[in-house]
């Protein structure tokens, strides 16, 4: 039997994000599993469901930042946070794709994450991305391999793929089509891969089929 | 010094209120805390915000179904679900509010939320809500007392001072003004209620003045 396989979607536009990267390594080493990193647009996964991020939200804004000091402080991480937030992050998941990076994804994937919440780089700046790959040690050609169709329908498609999978926010994480949403849940995900999932699917299904009579109106 | 106060505001249209109403009172008294419960009504905090529940994103309501089986299952819950899901949760918060329950208000808190999160009630049918308060051994009194203005004031109230006081969400708990969101943030209550939590305001308010130079436009 191969091992279960976790599939980690992430966008460097999320502190969340950055957390869970520094731990799924070696959760996914520990739990017998098998790794695939995906970085996706998070803001075309909000725009297809119709959502908002917490960033869009000014109250959520303001609680998120401190929660994520808190998330990171959990874990041992000091959070400085990117110079701007939000911020385009096109360039920078194009150079996490393994398509742009090739085997050394997590090394990239590292000193991008890092160059942003850990020391306060622009993210959505080429220079500030190239310094950062400078600084890690990694070739800057990375960069160029970014801009490349390959690495921007690669981009796309780890996002599409992620939005027919039910990803709706990040980090998540899926094993055999199963979602596991949220830097706070990798403790589902470890029950999960244990054959310890309290899901009853029957019962859930039921469930979501039954009435509902109060809809508000969606805010305009 | 008095004992520091926890604000739990729950709305019992959420299984992670639910949830979370079973934990908080140990949590408070283990932690030296005073505790207030504060029902309050989702869909008005949501509407001030412009942002959706999770019941009201298709992929996320499927999700959070699964989730929140998890997150009960944690904690020794097993999470059958109200017979009608969103539904208008009016008439069970205002009987949930201090005006209307006076000093039972704990008891009628738990009859409604396991009611209908344990039990499948239909918790926007008088008539289930009447037969739990019932099965409680509590006065049907109270059902006559939610229907009063003083209750809808109460219920009002509540939500207007949830909203001043950063509250997008619930459960969420307020501590002296600072505000945890989730069932999964006890951890940073309990922190901050021992002195422990690692948030440097300054930092912080200077990290949200910084720029931002990426903006989707808000979903129509």
């Amino acid at each position: 039997m191969s091992p279960p396989q976790i599939t980690f979607c992430f966008d460097v536009i999320s502190p969340y994000a950055w957390v869970a990267s520094k731990r799924i390594r070696a959760f996914a080493a520990r739990n017998g599993a098998s790794l695939r990193a995906k970085p996706v647009l998070l803001g075309a996964i909000l725009a297809y469901h119709g959502s908002l991020g917490p960033a869009e939200l000014p109250a959520k804004r303001a609680y998120t930042w401190r929660d994520a000091h808190r998330c990171a402080a959990e874990h041992g991480l000091d959070l400085e946070g990117p110079a701007r937030h939000p911020f385009n992050p096109l360039l920078a998941l194009r150079a996490c794709t393994r398509a742009a990076s090739g085997d050394a994804q997590w090394k990239v994937i590292d000193a991008l994450f890092d160059a942003g919440w850990a020391r306060g780089a622009d993210l959505s700046s080429p220079e500030h991305l190239a310094d950062a790959l400078e600084a890690a040690g990694l070739h800057a050609g990375i960069l160029d391999a970014a801009v490349t169709p390959a690495a921007k329908t690669a981009l796309k498609d780890n996002t599409s793929q992620a939005i027919q999978a039910g990803v709706f926010g990040v980090p998540s994480f899926l094993v055999d089509g199963e979602l596991f949403w949220g830097n706070d849940r990798f403790a589902h995900l470890e029950a999960y891969l244990a054959g310890q999932d309290p899901i009853d699917a029957h019962r859930i299904a039921a469930q979501l089929q039954r009435p509902s009579d109060h809809r508000r109106k969606a805010p305009s």
